[in-house]
């Protein structure tokens, strides 16, 4: 069998211009998160098998990528027949904190504001668009139980999108608890809610005609028609309109107002259909939607109990994520290209006895502040300044006997083939300013 | 049985100034491996488990993560008492480097400096300072044999150790064929060579008395008598003098000469018994030590053989990496903090209704470049100064009815209690001058 050079079935190879645009981007999310005061957290990429199942995750636990156990333990595993595995990779990043929280949280500020960037993973099957690997950027607020958190989660969301020049992104809003007395209303009975949220929520990749059908299938035709007026619409109807104005749900409104008045082109529209896949979320759900994508760009919601399952007090918590593969996807697509992904300079090398003598000369230019390739490999110069131009420098720079014996440097602008021999100190002078 | 709230045994969770630590230092070493004119790379964290065994990765394939398959193809694995894994998480950068240059080699510049920082895993036995998920940071090139690749990857890592400010780092430098030339002249057959070179690169870990006795039992008294003299000694014997003399081993002083002229206070140190690990180096090896640790801080080589593995032509290639893990303890004892940890401001919020004012000054402070953190929860002023010292803020913004009335804020000084009311320009010139 032959080995194979594409990474599995899902997963994803990334080239050197695409790693300049992700990095930047991250950097970038991780200034935004911490100008609003969210610090920084990381767990590790595994966690207990324990803590990945059970109530909370939803429909992802079935997409859990699981790990053998090793050694002795494996072993018995096999010979007692018990669970073969102990670990998995984490789906998402909110159960990791909620673990983290609750082990660490006596360390923390109170509440807490954290945000953690880094891949999860989803044993899903693969198809366009769809990763087995992907990275999430999460914003989440634990111990404070005010509207105010949902405010400072999404306004630093919809910062991001906007430092990176994205128009139209709409925050569609909803709370969970509305969903809860819409289906109370139609007479669905508490063990059959769950399931029907789970079929509401494939409106956005099914039918609308279908998920009715379904929806009939499991709670009957006449709770069907009932709920195809309130939590299958896209706006918000009577119902919607009449809790919030009866004040149970001015979060709501609250929520938009403020995030508004920090970002006042901010378009937010009450959602009834949203609910937002996983079983966690308590109260108000959002999410981020992009004319050019059917997904969504990021989301997220309140998730009060969730620090229960790690046998903590409920702690009142909220937080969002941002799709950051979608939003490469769009920036990709708009042609963005990082600031800092080519060199200024390569310095080819004439021969192997003049090869410290360019090694030296890349030096005396980096310490300058400049970004200085050295050709690696040994050759003719032609191939090296086809190597310049690969690296999408701007100069490349000779030094031959005659040069080094001058003490100077041939330095060329590869945009317009002139060439100049200069000093160092001139060589650096002229790179610097792209003369 | 209760959910742990730990992580699995030899992972770890990360509190925010370590985090902010560890972005902070991975930026830098990504800004300056970018200055020498290498390019960014990713590859999933998940691998074939074709891929990640075979001959290469040595030891460490034993300790490879391995993933269960999944849905039928578990199914079918358990009745026909196949394999039941498919997949593994990778436990270093190079092999997926190798299958990745393999596939992608023809859109990259070449000779092609590629960097790469991630997570790598290993099963290893849980102990103090080892971790079965730690971060590397890679920089090889492919495509070149000359001795000035190894120079570029010598220098941008040694030059990433000098930006920390570290001092006293010394180059261990060898050449796997030296070590081959060695045992031949000792008279070890071909087929325990290899078993040979595990043995001696216990070393760091052992007593030198064991590990010469394991060496004989492998060898032979006499062998092992004639290897004390060359490859188990810590300093350059005439062996290995006369083979650098004679010119075959002459790029070892070209590098060590080289590396000089740009880092002049490098120590370059010819060491017969560095082995490194991996059975895929194929010529010079090296490793960075540091007088504070008794492992290593990273290392490498050259191997030109890998890629061979995925059926492409045998290419030179040599590379290396920094031990990020051992880096950021040593920073840590030295008590380094990342520089923007802390929000420069925390406002607090008075009431709920004043909620909305508060949140509207700190996105007016953001615009201006500050970071400003708005309390998240409800509740007494008191607490949520303790939280702004929590958060190390520099000053506290109160709004309370008379402020919002007067359009000013009080901007209290956390470490003076020096309080004023002062309009919102006036409080951000002070905010941004810490006056």
């Amino acid at each position: 069998m032959s080995i194979p050079t594409a990474p599995p079935s899902g997963f994803r190879d990334f080239l050197p211009d695409q790693v300049s645009l992700r990095h930047e981007a991250i950097v970038k999310i991780q200034r935004i998160y911490r100008s609003f005061g969210f610090q920084p957290v990381a767990t590790s990429a595994v966690e207990e098998l324990s803590v990945l199942v059970g109530q909370g995750g939803g429909e992802n636990e079935k997409l859990i990528f699981k790990i053998m156990k090793r050694g002795e333990a494996l072993e018995r595993a096999h010979a007692e027949k018990t669970d073969l595995a102990d670990l998995g990779l984490r789906f998402d990043l909110t159960l990791p904190l909620a673990r983290y929280y609750t082990k660490h949280g006596s360390l923390l500020p109170h509440p807490f504001k954290a945000f953690n960037l880094g891949p999860v993973w989803r044993a899903e099957r693969a198809q366009k668009g769809r990763y087995r690997e992907f990275t999430q950027c999460d914003a989440d607020i634990i111990g404070a139980d005010s509207w105010g958190a949902e405010v400072d989660v999404i306004t630093a969301i919809l910062t991001v999108f906007n430092s990176f020049g994205l128009t139209g992104v709409k925050v569609h809003l909803n709370d969970r608890r509305l969903v809860d007395q819409a289906l109370e209303a139609a007479g669905v009975p508490a063990e059959k809610r769950g399931h029907a949220c789970v079929i509401v929520d494939k409106l956005d990749k099914l039918d609308a005609a279908k998920v009715l059908a379904e929806l009939e299938a499991e709670v009957g035709p006449a709770a069907a028609k009932t709920l195809s007026g309130t939590i299958m619409a896209t706006s918000a109807g009577p119902e919607m309109t009449a809790a919030i104005t009866k004040g149970e749900f001015g979060h709501l409104v609250k929520i938009s107002h403020a995030v508004k008045s920090v970002i006042p082109d901010a378009e937010i529209v009450l959602t009834p259909n949203l609910m937002r896949g996983m079983g966690y979320y308590t109260g108000p759900v959002f999410e981020f939607r992009h004319p050019s994508l059917s997904g969504s760009l990021g989301g997220g919601g309140r998730y009060d109990r969730l620090t229960e399952k790690f046998g903590g007090q409920p702690i009142p918590a909220c937080g969002g994520s941002i799709g950051f593969e979608r939003l490469m996807l769009i920036l990709e697509e708009m042609g963005r290209q990082a600031a800092d992904a080519a060199p200024d300079a390569v310095v080819t090398v004439f021969s192997d006895e003049l090869r410290d003598r360019s090694i030296h000369v890349a030096s005396v230019l980096r310490a300058k502040g400049l970004s200085v390739d050295v050709y690696p490999g040994g050759g003719k110069l032609k191939a090296q300044f086809k190597y310049a131009d690969q690296k999408k420098a701007a100069y490349a720079l000779v030094i031959g006997p005659d040069e080094a014996a001058r003490g100077v440097v041939q330095v060329k602008a590869l945009k317009t083939g002139d060439e100049q021999a200069l000093t160092l100190d001139e060589a650096c002078a002229r790179i610097a300013a792209r003369a």
